[in-house]
């Protein structure tokens, strides 16, 4: 025996949320459909509105349904010189959350992986190299993750910079701020004495 | 700063999922504009159908499309003269599996919680004695959920059947099969005892 056909459609539909399997489907479909049928309505509006409006910004690749993202589009950012490089939409929120840097932002939407088949062209390298060559920019700040691929897309975006004359710098890898230094990894403690600055 | 609105409204429509906070809403969304747009419209599509369609059966309550579902629809399962009562429509689907019972169903969709406001009508307690006067019925198994909750529907609705004339027996409560004893908690083991059979 199985649920009737819709709701069976409906449970195998959820699963292509990420983490999101047999059980966890079904507890969403009938959560919706015992509680919540509007709100279920509604994200079934939202969902289908943000497929097929949401697009990539044409000057830093994060998503946005306007053709230019504000950021972008802000004189005040453009002014700064400053481009930074991260690899996902989050990572732009989470250093806008800082309230501390004020300049544009390029998003890779991925790294270099050469084994997954993503060179520089699927990360948008191109588009960067042509901004960089229309000028206006006075520093990259590479914000990539301090993964492997991470480290290695930074390393060949620095050289890109080199090659336009370009500064490029890394952001600081260390001990976060309130940790504890007894449970750092040893690799981040290595980061940490070889980025030391004079006080 | 925010995400452009049409992403923002998604995350914020992903949080009528159950368990489903800011954090996983923001994973949601950009998995799905990232990686499976075409999945995520199905999900749109199917999910708006369950919500318009997806109604009560009009015998067993549980949810289905159709006015009367598949198993209150087949003649050999009237036949048996069995009805089980669950809290849920997961919980017939538990006991489909193990493809032991061959009767109908009633789903209360809940149980009683006078506290919450739901008395016997808004578990459909009305329906059900329609039905044992109807005749037909020569067992009632109470399998709601060994709650507080639970117990007093059972007792409830056991009181009901007696007035029908109806017998109605409680699924047994004890140790689960492949448990150990010394792990199983003291109120299970009390039902464990009381509820020994001769061998």
């Amino acid at each position: 025996m199985q649920f009737s056909p819709l709701i069976s459609a409906l449970i195998d539909a959820f699963k292509v949320l990420p983490g999101v399997g047999n059980k966890t489907a079904q507890r969403m479909a009938f959560h919706l459909l015992e509680r919540n049928r509007e709100g279920a309505l509604n994200l079934s509006k939202v969902l289908h509105d943000a497929m097929e409006h949401v697009r990539h910004c044409q000057r830093c690749r994060t998503f946005t349904e306007d053709a230019v993202c504000d950021i972008c589009a802000s004189a005040k950012r453009a002014d700064s010189g400053l481009l930074c490089i991260v690899e996902s939409p989050q990572d732009v929120l989470a250093i806008e959350q800082t309230a501390e840097y004020h300049g544009r932002y390029f998003v890779l939407m991925g790294h270099l992986s050469p084994i997954d088949g993503i060179g520089p062209a699927e990360i948008g390298l191109d588009t960067l190299a042509e901004q960089l060559a229309e000028g206006g920019i006075n520093e990259v700040i590479l914000a990539t993750n301090p993964t492997v691929e991470g480290e290695a897309t930074a390393h060949y975006i620095a050289q890109l910079c080199r090659e336009h004359g370009m500064t490029a710098s890394r952001i600081a890898h260390g001990v976060p701020v309130g940790g504890e230094l007894e449970y750092i990894d040893g690799n981040t403690l290595t980061h940490a004495f070889q980025g030391r600055r004079q006080l």
